[in-house]
């Protein structure tokens, strides 16, 4: 069994945002932490539900029908095929929980594509 | 998709030790709330690692070879196959990850066996 992790202290490691970079695995599950601010691309993932729990802040997710805000200390589920776009009007750090090899843009690549299976 | 859940209010609903109640589900995973006082069944999960998320106190897991205390904000991934045994000396409110069907005391069974797929 590998150390405990402490989540806020592995944001302290970086800056960059929109950028999910993973601390634990399980099974073929990865825990990421990522850094949100600003507006994230619309974007779903076809093959997998996807788990927001914010450690700090709050952030938004704007579905087809309505937008939810996600606070610290909440977690939300993002059904598989669910077109969502994330936003943070300020800093928001999360913990996302989601299968090993998932990209954050999903099906909508673009520019806010970040590298996957970065470990920090 | 569903309303975020607020972690802490989870654990008001509740007062009992070492039976975890599920609040959310991703894919064949789930979410569970638990809340940690004394001692509990050394065992082990022969199919899947385990994770611990400590959202208030602390708690400690006997290994083999060490025990490791795990502190509020902190997780860790405990290995398919790994004899562990739990314990808090305070009451301490814990966020588990695993495959739907975990049995909370693993191969060992035993009293402290918890009801499973117990939602709040």
């Amino acid at each position: 069994m590998k150390d405990p992790i402490n989540l806020l202290s592995k944001f302290d490691l970086f800056s960059d945002h929109w950028s999910p970079k993973v601390i634990a695995e399980m099974n073929d599950y990865q825990f990421k932490v990522v850094k949100l601010k600003g507006s994230f691309v619309r974007h779903k993932h076809e093959e997998t539900d996807e788990v927001f729990i914010v450690i700090e802040g709050s952030m938004h997710i704007e579905l087809s029908d309505k937008t939810v805000e996600i606070n610290q200390g909440e977690m939300a589920v993002v059904p598989k095929g669910q077109l969502h776009r994330p936003f943070a009007n300020g800093e928001c750090k999360v913990l996302l929980v989601e299968p090993r090899g998932t990209i954050n843009t999903g099906d909508a690549g673009g520019k806010q594509q970040a590298p996957n299976d970065v470990w920090i």
